[in-house]
């Protein structure tokens, strides 16, 4: 996953353009993508495809000649959508177009104006309070042009059509943990599920925020009903612990899954708020889908959040294998959380004439296998599902399964 | 207030009589009300309104024909709704007539008997202890005969018809807090509501306490069904804290407010009991109106209740002031606490287009009001009012209204 | 009850059999019984009624002759449904069938194989640990026969045909908390109830674990549709506090009732689980019955459970006497627990009137038996039972109850 960080991370992506295209060729040598190009001025919903970004050079040259600012070096330099310019100016009019922190005067902020024309440059504070008096030659050598939005999606299937959704923005030029990091994830999240014949259909979406969700959205009404949870992954790469946010229902399946796959180690669970990634829009109350969004530190939680130090330096491999298991943990449970109909619900159904009762007793995990069977008798009654009875009861989900397939098999429970 | 509390205060009232009509005369030098008068023996609920009491002296002469207690001292001196008398007694004759404090001796007990007719005086237990063996010369000077009770209101008219009840006892002799202090803020907060055009029109009801609250209801029963809200003030302009209890609902929208408003100051929040002031009545289980009670230290929590300490120096313009600032945010809240639905409710609709989004970020007023507008969209579901919303972001309550003000001026949400 | 349970003790109980028959007929000579006799072979539920098994002698001898295990000497020695043996082995060949606790090792378990045709032999880790090689006579004198399972019920008759089951089981040998004290408890609660003309009808089922439980349930499909509330009584005797587990309903009345009454003294309340004594029956799915447990330290929560410990030495009267007042107070409770309607809901009847009104104040006895009035005539409102008025004021239930008779004398409520 460092790796595909490390190649992804050069690339100029914005919510349009040939970066967007770059990052899905590379994502697409690792899982097969099928890749959407929508039209400039394609309606959807409430909002319209605008007109594609593309860049070749941008540059601010001060009055001796220098290049005193260069996207070449970095692409956080140039305001993303930055319309073309090339002119000559004095500081004065060219100080209105250059943003910086001056609360972390090393780093290069990360600025966009995708519905606004205008043009800016992003740098150090600590270089722009070295800049002399005199004429600024400005170059933005870049197009806005009707051509078309770009996403992907990558199916795993299942057994069922029914639908999970897991969605990571790729729209952030050169910025690790936001969200190169979730796109690693994701991708090895796919790999894994491939091998395990899952019980839901995977999709995985790889779209520009906001307006490519939006995209997604508006093409795939049908689709959306099937989708029955949702996760969005972002900042999976960073040191902290993970941080869970709850879908707008709050109690989704996948809230409840994930609180029960956090629950032994470190974590913050967070309530839905309408800012943050594209939950934002899959739980837009029109929507409401069950979909959460799982980080490591949340959205702006972080000093590196959205400046030239949140580089591939600062994301780690440990931690994208931890959110990966943390990912592929909850995909466990929630694919085998299933409600089921106790067949012989009055009175306990006699065990032992099926072989599932250590008679004379003794034996401690026999004791708990048949344990985990009279919690999953007694409370399958349609309503409380594996893992409903798994926090009632406190057995691990893993033997509540088993139990549940030791009955199944007897024929005491159907689903 | 504390100029009003000091005029009202040596007027002898009862639920029925003179002292009434006096005391709703100087409320309506302030306000203009209308003055009800309802005949006694008319049947109101399950009661019937009493006959009317008068008084014009009252006076216990100990053998030596000094008065020793002297209701032209104190009308807390005669035991409301005594019965006429005039008569020569032994002191152990009087005696049962005679109410003390024995653990508050320098106090003079407030007693009435209203249902049962009778006589008596209040006096400190000094006195009583002081009083000499021989005759006593009694004198209650009383009329209790056919007659009407007196109650009044003073309607705020509103934009709309539904109405916010605001009540409080006029039946008290001279005690301050308990209630010239409620009846003092109830003034104020008319005139105050006054001037704002309110959504709700507010009806203020003067009334002697349980008789007159039901008496007032028994009238009423159409105007009832449009009360929506309600608060009975009482014990307003103690030192202590602010003190609400809950209608019997306990979640009614008044209750929701009230936690709201007193949320950032000290404050006790008790839940409904069938005992106090007049919520008794409108909380009875056939009502069961959204009416909470605020007073400051509450019902009998003080050693001044219902005692000659209970004086204009019990209470203060600051205590009053601040519950009347309370009363005012309460009802600024509940008259902006509605309902609206988000008219886009799949993805967010586009803000920048409709000048509502501060494009490159930066200002963080304009942050702010963008995540104000995002919690209104988000939660704009017909089912989540402007309170919830303010509550689950813990977004200020007015910047939630400005948000909800500019969606509703874009026409992104309605009513 | 602790002279029963010294009675009861050295009968040697199973599932079926004369032990249960001869303890059925001493708890007979206490109050009356109707005892069932169910065939061998029958059908109930999921499950089949077994042979009957009945013992007469058991013995291991050691190649000396010398009888090193002896039923004789407790019943606890043979497991329970040994199959008949008289045979001659080595030590290798009988060690499968003896059971110890070696880290109890100077106490003998409790084992059975009701289902499982084998035979076995219980004794101390100590002895076993002594025994020398050689060859040893093995004699178990028993058998296992059609015949019948036996079970027995006491009606005390109420003023409704709704029923408390009050259950306990029957089937363990020489074992004294583990449930002889239990039967004791509930022996001296029917004789305490039968004194009381109580509003339910409450039957008392005194049969084996499981099998028995699942018999009368398989039995009395109609009479289960009157149970309205029911407690399984078991270890009841031993020193410690009460534990009481609710019903899978977890909010039943039953478990209201048994959380009030416990409130003031130490005590545990568990949640329901599926294991445990015969609540696991009437509250599986299909049943799902307001029936919770009632024992001092629960099911295997001490040392002594299923050992040779568990004698008459390890339970008290006083233990016993204490659960039993605290089940009479429940059923008290339960037997009062009823709703009423306010006949006067809007605004509060004049009480004063109809004599509950103590009017002019001063006796505090009557002001609370007032306020209890109030309470009542507020919360009834076919919704709120006289449990949900008690815990809402924190007036005693009595109270409640005795304002609850006052109002229904004065037709102020009606059931």
């Amino acid at each position: 996953m460092a790796a595909l960080v490390e190649r992804l991370y050069p690339l100029c992506r914005s919510i349009t353009g040939d970066g967007v295209r770059q990052t899905l060729a590379m994502v697409g040598e690792s899982i097969p993508l099928t890749v959407h190009e929508v039209e400039s001025g394609t309606e959807v919903l409430d909002w319209t495809v605008p007109p594609e970004w593309n860049i070749t050079d941008a540059y601010v040259a001060d009055p001796s000649g220098r290049k005193v600012i260069d996207f070449r070096e970095s692409n956080l330099h140039v305001v993303g959508y930055s319309v073309p310019v090339h002119a000559t100016m004095s500081l004065d009019e060219l100080a209105p177009h250059l943003h910086t922190l001056p609360e972390q005067p090393s780093l290069v902020p990360y600025r966009t104006s995708y519905y606004e024309p205008t043009w800016g440059f992003c740098l150090a504070h600590d270089v722009y309070e070295s800049l002399v008096d005199g004429e600024y030659e400005v170059c933005v050598d870049s197009t806005l042009a009707p051509g078309s939005l770009t996403y992907a999606e990558h199916v795993v299937p299942g057994q069922v059509a029914d639908e999970v959704l897991v969605s990571c923005h790729v729209c952030h030029p050169s910025l690790a943990n936001d969200n190169l990091a979730g796109i690693a994830v994701a991708v090895n999240l796919a790999l894994a599920l491939a091998e395990e014949n899952p019980w839901y259909t995977y999709r995985f979406v790889f779209a520009p925020g906001t307006i490519g969700a939006i995209t997604w959205l508006a093409r795939n009404a049908e689709r959306v009903e099937r989708v029955r949870h949702g996760l969005v992954l972002a900042c999976a790469g960073d040191a902290g612990s993970l941080t869970y946010k709850r879908s707008r229902r709050a109690d989704a399946e996948i809230d409840r899954v994930l609180a029960y796959v956090l629950r032994d180690r470190p974590h913050r669970i967070v309530d839905f708020s309408p800012y943050g990634y594209d939950e934002r829009q899959y739980c837009s109350p029109g929507f409401n889908l069950g979909v959460g969004c799982l980080t490591r530190t949340p959205y702006g939680g972080y000093p590196e959040y959205h400046t030239s130090a949140d580089d591939p330096a600062f994301v780690s491999a440990e931690s994208m294998a931890d959110t990966l298991a943390v990912c592929r943990r909850a995909c466990a449970v929630l694919d085998r959380n299933r409600r089921y109909v106790n067949q012989f619900p009055y009175g306990e159904p006699q065990l032992g004439r099926r072989g599932l009762y250590d008679s004379l007793g003794g034996r401690s995990d026999a004791k708990a296998a048949q344990l985990a069977m009279l919690w999953v008798l007694n409370y399958s009654d349609g309503e409380h599902s594996l893992l409903d009875i798994a926090e009632k009861s406190t057995v691990d989900f893993e033997a509540v399964v088993a139990a549940a397939d030791a009955l199944l098999a007897a024929g005491l429970i159907k689903e």
